[in-house]
């Protein structure tokens, strides 16, 4: 694939945006190879999102930021806009417990080239996984979590949360990723992390948020689970959503087969979530999400 | 098709059920060609649905009415089961209001033949759609309901209802169909119709239970929208789900959108769900079903 | 709703045609409220449709097709283009046989307003379809078809669709919909009506074209069923493509099962694909389409 | 989960089977957790699954097997049974090329558990992927295959076909897994594997047989694209089908999106399919499958 140069822009709507836009790349000689639009009639804001080839620009991504970076100015004290180059993979840290599937779906697919990312750390409470994420090249640190009949457990989750934060940071991540992380983040973190911080949980959401969600719809006797993947936010598991999926149960599944179908649909509607958020394909709006897929 | 009698039977799980039925229906040469069986591990209940052909058998539906009930008799005094023709259509009436996708939808299956049922009749409170109801062959019965202004509002419900009873109950129907009927049923009509009604809530419970689902669908930004068939009891679109599905909707679907993606879902959500209760493969369990499909 | 324009373009691509239509619409102070682009890298032709509030621009629809046909012709000779007033319903002819799901589907929809068409008419070779049609408010023909061991089958055939041809032209419709109408079209009238007829194939095309598509579904041991609804091309079932879906079959479904189940497949595909056509989404694009959902 | 022990029959279909299986397992004391029939109408043949609880007889896999044989010697000569101790895990060897995808998948579901599987060998003629695999604990062997330049191409087939028999054979498989083995079967392995060896093809068969079926799917226009595991036979691509699936695609996917899209439903297809086979879900009927779920 030739280099592909990424431009996304989100500012209040009004007439001539898109004229403004299209003339600035086509008076460079750009060439769009991909463009995604959407005009929000309740908020009254406006998204687009585009994708240009590298070779049909007169210059490099610096100066596209910085020619870009002026039309967006000029739009508006308001806009907020990107530009990233597609050809470089972007960074992310994984943040792991138990639970191995999406660890695992995520290392083959960053093995293969399917998704866009480098794998820069695996930050987990359970030591036994670091022999698959170290095989993949990838550096595993183990930070335990004080357990729930830990007489001093508070402090420990404090202390081990500040560890995951120096070990996250230092990677500068574009994407920080809760792969079936049993850890609720603390609110500074979702603060600091907010907009790159990607969970999976493991519900069709807003439907069984908090704890045991295949639990809760045996108890109600759904015929359909679900996974959602979304930004993390201080607000419990309602945070914008990215992507959801669902599959088929019935009578005859029990909560262990729930589980299991579930994974399924964790694994694929994480790998979707993070991809779009690795593409810029993500842009939020409040508790909303655009997705340009 | 030739004539195909329908067994179905719940009771406590022990040794030994299966091969009793299967052991009375050997005995009596019936050829079964089609067959569910649920053992529940939480309820320890069993649940099973045979289907015989009737030209096997040296005896008629009320005689294997009878013998049935007597093996029931011998499992154990909490059996529960029935004994149908399913080559008898079942009788069902169809409350309506102003949204006419499902009743269109469910009159043109009845037409078809392709749902087993013999619409008795339409119960709605807008008399328009009385046209083509009529142009079916099906009695429409108009059954005015006060509206939110009205000042002797809560006694014109209790009349409106009385009527509909009356309407409804006189044919002894097997499936009173609420095709989105907007009027919340009485208790004691729930009670009346157990098991017997059926309701289509246009969202995915139970997420976004109540009033107006795809408002909250799009305040909250999921990416799929559903619908949910389910047996109508006195606690508010919570009673035992027998059908679900969604379909995906995006960052540029407005409320009207979605309202419009989710009749698709309603209608075959409800016709799914109806089918098989009419063809006896819906056994409830609690707030749960068992759906032999 | 507010009145919106809708306007169409493909060409061969070249840098700047975003660019210049966009300045055209902002211009004239359009307002655009949803956008969709692509651009094909196999043959390198260019696609787009927008969509304008109507009362953002100083003029109406007849000089917006007049200058925006003038910005047609100064992007280049190949280019093709539409402008139409999405308010305006657009007119269809519907053709049956003898099973009336789509029908009644269709039907249904466009009482409901669901679909934004006016059935002028509908033609088939079945009279007892005619009775809900006509309780419609929809004109409804009844044209006989030759047998197949009428022995002057061909000439006969030759004149019911000389007669069908009338009954369809005189409406001038934007969609002739074979809403499975059983007769293959002959040459001259799918010449005739290219890029407005819409069949409704009972298979997921390439798979099981021609004759009894469920029979040979049902042979190979498929585990899903499908439909498809494409363009009708002198080329049997093997015109462009607009929409297709499937549903899972399993070992238990008879030949009877499939033809059941695939009806809501049909109904769906062809009342998506016909909207879709409706609303000017759909842009051919050789034996394939472009389809701007 | 206790012991459980899952038996199969499939014969000519007559009165009483049910009967005297379901009387077999009641006599001594057999508690049946899940049990599947299907009688087929086309062919004659019934086809039965049923899981019972170890601890429930008074006796152990090899009587049960020398009992049920007996049983099953009763019905008929044509009758085909199995039974096995569902707590054993089988045995399984993969067979792979360049494409890591189904590979990364089947590791990581036999490391989580979620298949009942010992994945006794992997064999590819890519020796890159060893290393992951030898990371999960399973042995790699690397076997080339004469390139389609090689002059002595066949004889460097048959050899290679040869060791790959060799190391495949030693383990006494359950399951042989072409996960994207991009080498045809010699017959002779087809025939000596028939029954245990499963592919997954990157397509919705019939449609798209043989080679590069994105491609074949690109050029159509499709509207979704598909995967299907099927038993290997002679007849390439033409297998008993065991599970296929879909999903979608649109105007804007090149030949590339649909690989990578693709991918997800391969990985899917081939894990449900392999876990089917596994579990003794999967009854073969001529060149169909019976799949109890």
């Amino acid at each position: 694939m030739e280099a592909r140069l990424v431009l996304t822009l989100s500012c209040p709507d009004t007439t001539g945006i898109v004229a403004r836009i299209a003339g600035f790349l086509a008076d460079a000689g750009g060439w769009i190879v991909e463009a995604g639009y959407h005009s929000d009639p309740t908020t009254g804001w406006f998204f687009t999102r585009q994708v240009v080839r590298a070779d049909s620009l007169p210059y490099g991504l610096d100066e596209l930021r910085e020619r870009f970076g002026a039309v967006a100015a000029e739009i508006g004290p308001q806009a907020r806009w990107t530009v990233t180059d597609a050809t470089v993979p972007k960074k992310a840290v994984l943040l792991v417990s138990k639970e191995a599937h999406c660890l695992h779906d995520l290392l083959g697919r960053a093995a293969t080239g399917e998704l866009p990312v480098r794998i820069e750390a695996v930050v987990g409470n359970h030591e036994p996984l670091g022999g698959i994420v170290r095989a993949h090249g990838v550096p595993f640190h183990h930070v335990p979590f004080p357990g729930p009949s830990d007489p001093r457990r508070e402090a420990g989750k404090v202390a081990a949360f500040e560890q995951v934060r120096e070990l996250v940071d230092v990677h500068e991540p574009d994407a920080i990723v809760l792969a079936r992380f049993m850890q609720v983040l603390p609110a500074h973190l979702c603060e600091r992390w907010a907009g790159r911080a990607l969970n999976i949980h493991h519900s069709f959401l807003p439907s069984f948020a908090g704890a045991r969600p295949y639990h809760q719809a045996h108890a109600r006797g759904v015929k359909l689970i679900g996974a959602t993947c979304h930004y993390v936010t201080s607000d419990l598991d309602a945070g914008p959503i990215v992507e959801q999926d669902v599959t088929r149960v019935d009578h005859g599944d029990t909560v262990e087969d729930m589980v299991r179908r579930g994974r399924d649909i964790e694994r694929l509607v994480l790998a979707r979530g993070l991809r779009w958020h690795l593409e810029d394909r993500v842009l939020v709006e409040g508790n909303k999400t655009v997705v340009f897929r």
